[in-house]
Parts: structure tokens; sequence; C-alpha cells
């Protein structure tokens, strides 16, 4: 019995999730065995508990084989001290489970081809995979802080950092992906400024000769930014570090015009993981049931894919979500002229009408 | 009498500065003082006195009141050792000079709008301005390596570092600026993880208490990556520290699909700079005379602004290069059908015969 805890989290975070969990429900009558549990976390996680990862989350989120997350975030804790706000949350269960890899799909539906604002010719068909690690670099980097400086002055400081083994292990995973799919892998870096990213491009290299079916390539991540606008169909996979991965990756989905549809993961060692949609808590539209509910059904998905093992199952959510765009079914942020726009529930019924 | 030093440089940057040297002779001829001086920079300057930015070369951009730049860099020097390499010469020029403000137009020429790979109407009268610190952040920060950590294992560790008047002052520069468009700043940061960051924030908003006119708004870098894509005309100017202006800039003016368009000026506290177009050597098609020459040619034209402050000089030339585009002339970059295709030579004789 797998145990999958849920994590509504803040925003439309909830209206969301309770798509995921009723497509998770019809899995469950047809036989899939798994325990749910759910929890807060952010901004949800401080009105409750104080804290936006506190520990009845954390020890629930240990104990399980794998997490479903809305989106966490909203205004009302913009003024709260900073290791109180909900991205701290994020953040903090990111490291606590070692979730190293983030897998970030940006694909682009046939179905959707004029949400995005590139041109056709240049999306049509997209299909990128941003391999990011999660657990390093700058944003968890000691030394970090505002101080004053020598010369008297205050001054904010952070720190890049990457060890050896750290860039091993995401460069498999990346490698790994890529030998599953069109084996190309481009590796982002700066190596041209940065020692730390000259380090990461060595390494990568050496991970390299391990993969000899994967082509290799590196970028600087400031081309990389214009390859993305300019041919993003000439990527495959792309591996890079915590920072430039977050950039690059909501660059990439945002390719698509429809961030609404994308899923994530993010991996430990052992598959465990916790899947997110890409987008955020979108606090302008929640409670008011307009939320797209894709990208959560379909981190579900993933999950299933990579946590719990079951390809079957996770082709099936997939499809149905196909399904579903087939017939029309839109939700506001990707309605256009000649579809039929829905609720965020009503998606809900159909993506489980079609499973 | 005014000085300029010209830096060939590399690849097509020999080609495209004569053709800007034609312009600067005809400016001349018509009266304007000033005087030139030539040297190498980057490779060309490695070949010649075995360093990137040699004492020669730094001599003479001590002494000039403005430096024009055609680019650095090519494969016969990707193998020389990091310190000897050509853009160790741009930044260490950048450096030497305390180049600390870059000022990165991306402008779409209606005549281009063609080229870009977005929309028509996503992209059509585009006119973003990108201010981007260039002489602190992680570029520079101390301590930078690659050692043996405490676990010991091999790290790569960069620090990023930003002093409150190094924000400070490229914040005036950037305030300013918008003073003089559409009065809007859109200041990039992530405050959400990076403490540098978080206090950029806070000094900037600090020092839009001196510019009640201008509207101030802020952004995390993954969303600005983003929201470039998604509608770029919401942007008047952005300001960002240097690598996160390294690749929003190189985004940005991608968008435009003419990056052979775009020029770019680095200044100093009393408007000495540095002037260079945004693209690169372009070592493959070095030689050639294909080369677009029109973004060294703009790059002139803000030298006349900004260093020479001679509006009139830069207009004349800024006229000069949209008659060219509208007579239909098109180097290789930049060609469609039903435009005329010229060589790099051609599209000088070109814009030297409209002034
Ligand atoms: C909310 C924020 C801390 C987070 C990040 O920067 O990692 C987000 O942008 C993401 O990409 O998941
Ligand atoms: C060549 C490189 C060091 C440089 C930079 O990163 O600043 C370039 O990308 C630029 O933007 O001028």
């Amino acid at each position: 019995m797998k145990k999958i805890l849920i994590l509504p989290g803040d925003g439309i975070g909830p209206e969301i999730v309770a798509q995921a969990k009723r497509v998770l429900d019809v899995l469950r009558n047809d036989g899939l065995a798994v325990e749910t549990a759910e929890a807060p976390l952010g901004g949800a996680a401080y009105d409750q508990y104080g804290s936006p990862y506190p520990e009845f989350t954390q020890k629930l989120a240990r104990e399980a084989d794998a997490v479903l997350l809305g989106a966490v975030g909203g205004p009302q804790y913009d003024t709260l001290d900073r290791p109180l706000r909900p991205e701290r949350g994020l953040l903090a269960i990111r490291k606590d489970l070692n979730l190293f890899a983030n897998l970030r799909p940006a694909i682009l539906y046939p179905e959707l081809a004029n949400a995005s604002t590139l041109k056709p010719e240049v999306v049509s068909g997209l299909d990128i995979l941003i391999v990011r690690e999660l657990t390093g670099d700058i944003y968890f980097g000691q030394p970090r802080g505002v101080h004053v400086n020598e010369a008297g002055e205050r001054e904010g400081f952070n720190t890049m950092r990457y060890a050896e083994s750290e860039i091993r292990r995401i460069a498999h995973v990346a490698f790994q992906a890529a030998q599953k799919r069109n084996k190309k892998l481009c590796s982002v870096d700066k190596a041209n400024v940065l020692e730390t990213t000259e380090f990461w491009k060595e390494i990568v290299t050496d991970v390299a000769k391990e993969y000899p079916d994967v082509q290799l390539s590196h970028m600087y991540v400031d081309n990389a930014a214009m390859q993305l606008v300019r041919n993003p169909k000439q990527f495959d996979v792309m591996v890079t570090g915590n920072i430039f991965g977050d950039i690059l990756s909501d660059e990439a989905s945002m390719l698509t015009g429809s961030i609404g549809m994308l899923p994530s993961a993010s991996l430990d060692q052992n598959n465990k993981g916790l899947y997110e949609p890409s987008h955020g808590s979108a606090p302008d539209i929640a409670g008011k049931n307009l939320a797209n509910p894709l990208a959560t059904i379909l981190s579900l998905a993933m999950l299933l894919r990579y946590s719990l093992a079951n390809e079957a199952a996770a082709v099936r959510v997939e499809n149905a979500v196909k399904k579903v765009l087939a017939d029309g079914l839109r939700t506001a942020d990707i309605y256009e002229e000649g579809t039929r726009k829905v609720s965020c529930s009503e998606m809900g019924d159909a993506v489980v009408g079609a499973l």
C-alpha cells in the first residue's frame, strides 16, 4: 500500500487539488492500492501551525511515498518575516526530502497551439524536458545575508556552490531521461564567467562517458535564454543548476502559452517525489472555480509514473486529459473562440468522465 | 577634441567596425571634432600581446572619452587558460573603466517585424530598455574558485555580492532613463530566495522616493523571463543585476528576431562609455563580408548621444539606418523575400549614402 500525501496549499491550490483527488478516486475504485493523507503547506500551514512547513506536515511528508502539491503563496503573507513566508515551506520540503531532481516538461498540446505567443511553426510539436537541480546552488549556499562590509557599507551576499556529487547525481538523472527520449542533452552553464559552472561543465562531461548513446552539448545560460526564443525545438533535454533552471524552465513553459497545462516532478534518489503544477497559486482567481486543474491532474500522472512506477495508470490519466482537450473543453486561461469554456470543477468532471 | 578608441576585436568585429568608421568619417568631414585611435582587445590582443586586455590597450582606453568595440571571441581561443581568453578582456575593460551601467535596448524595427519568432501583435512596436549592472554581482564577487570542501569533496563556489552604493548608482541611471521614456521601471530580483536581491529591492525602493514621476514595480527573475515571452510590451525600462541582466537582456533582444540590429552602451559615472553591438563575434561568417554592421553603427549613435552629448549627430546616424531599412536593404541575417540582400560593406555604403 503506497502512501500519497496531499498538500492543497494556498490560492487556487485547494480547487485544483480537489479535481486531482477525484481522478485518484476513480483509479482507487479501479484497484489502485494507495492510501492518502492531507496536510497544509505554505500560507495555509502558517495560518494553522505558525510555520510554512510545520512538524505535522513534515512527519507525514517523510512517511509518504509521494506528495501531491497544489501551489503556495498569497498577498496576505507578503508582510510576514521571511522565514515564515509560504515559499519557505516549499524550499524547506524540497530540502528536507532531498528532492534534488526537478523535472519540468514544456510540451505544446496540438489543440492549444494558438495559445502560444510564438509563431506556430516555431513551437508546434514542442517537447522539451528541463532537468533542474533543486537542492543546491545559490538557493541554499552558505554564507549568505546582509552585513556591513569592510568599507563600512551595507551589502548583500549569497553563495553559489556545487559539490561534485551533487552535479554527478543530477547529471545521471538527465542522461537517463535523455536516453528515454531523443538522446540529446544540453547542459547549461556560464562557464566563461563562473567557476562553479565551469566545474559543473567538467563533471557533466565526465558523466557523459557512461552514456555514449546520448549526444551532449553545452550552452551558456544567456545564449540558452535566446535560443529558447529563437528555435526552441532544437532542444530535447536540458540540464542546469537551481537558479538558471528556475529562470529557463519558466521561460520554456511560457513558450507553450499554456502554463496551466504543465506539471512538474521533484524527485529524490529513490524516486520518492513531490509533484506540482508549474504555475503558481493565482490568488486573483482563487475560490472562483475558474482555475485550470489539468496541470495538477498531469502532475498526478507523473506521480503515478515515477513514484508508483505505474505507467499504465499514468498513461490512462494523460489520455483522459488529451480526450477532454480534443473534445474542445477549455478553462478560461486556454479558452479561444470555437471551444467550450468550462469551470475548474467542470473540467474535473470531464476528465473523470473520460477515464 | 574628444578621443574615441576603436577596438575591432575578433571574428566579424573588424568588418563591422570598418563600416562604423566610415560613418564616423562622414561626420568628421562635416565638422565633428574627434580624434581616434585603434587597439586590439580579446583574441586579437592575445595574439599580438599575449593578453586579452594588454597595457597598450588599457592606456588608450583610460585616456579615451569613449570606446567603440566590435566583438570578441573565437573557437581558436577556447583552449587557452581561462585568464587569457577573449571574454576576460571584455570583463577586464568593463571593470577597469568602471562601466557599471549597461544599457541594452530591445527595439523592433517595423520593417523587420517578420524576423521575430513571436506573433506580430505581441512584438510590434516593442521598445524595451534593459539597464544591467555590469561591474558587480557574482561576475566579480570574491571568494570564488574550486576547492576541496570539509567533506573532502571537490566543489565550485562563487559569491553574489552587492553593496548599497552599487545598487544606488545603477538605480539612479535606471530611474533617469525611465524619466526620459514612458516613466515605468521594473526592477527584477529573486527577493523570495536571495538576500542580495532582497537588499537590492530595498535600496531600489528607497531611491524611488527621488523619482515620484516614475512608476516602480518589482518582479521575480523567473516571472520576468516568462513575461518577456508572454507580453513583452508591458515593459518600458527594466533594471537588474549583472547575471540576471545577462540572461534577460539576451532573451529580450531575441524577441526582436534581429539581434544584428541591437546596439549597447556601458557607461561609467561620467558618461564615458564602451559601445558594442549586442551580438557576438560570429566566427562562422567572419571575413566573408556577410555580417550586419547596423548594430555597430547604432552603437556609434549611442556613443555620440551619451559620451559626446551630440544628440543631433546620433539622430542623424539613426535616421540613416532607418532610411536604408525603409529602402529595403538587408544583410543575410535579416533578409526576407521582397527585400534586397546586401553584403556588410554594401550596407555600409548605403548608410554612408543615406547620411
Ligand atoms: C517560489 C520559489 C521559491 C520557487 C523557486 O524559485 O524555486 C518557484 O519559483 C519555483 O520555481 O518552484
Ligand atoms: C562574453 C561574456 C563574458 C559577456 C557577459 O556575460 O557579460 C556577454 O555575454 C555579454 O553579455 O556581454
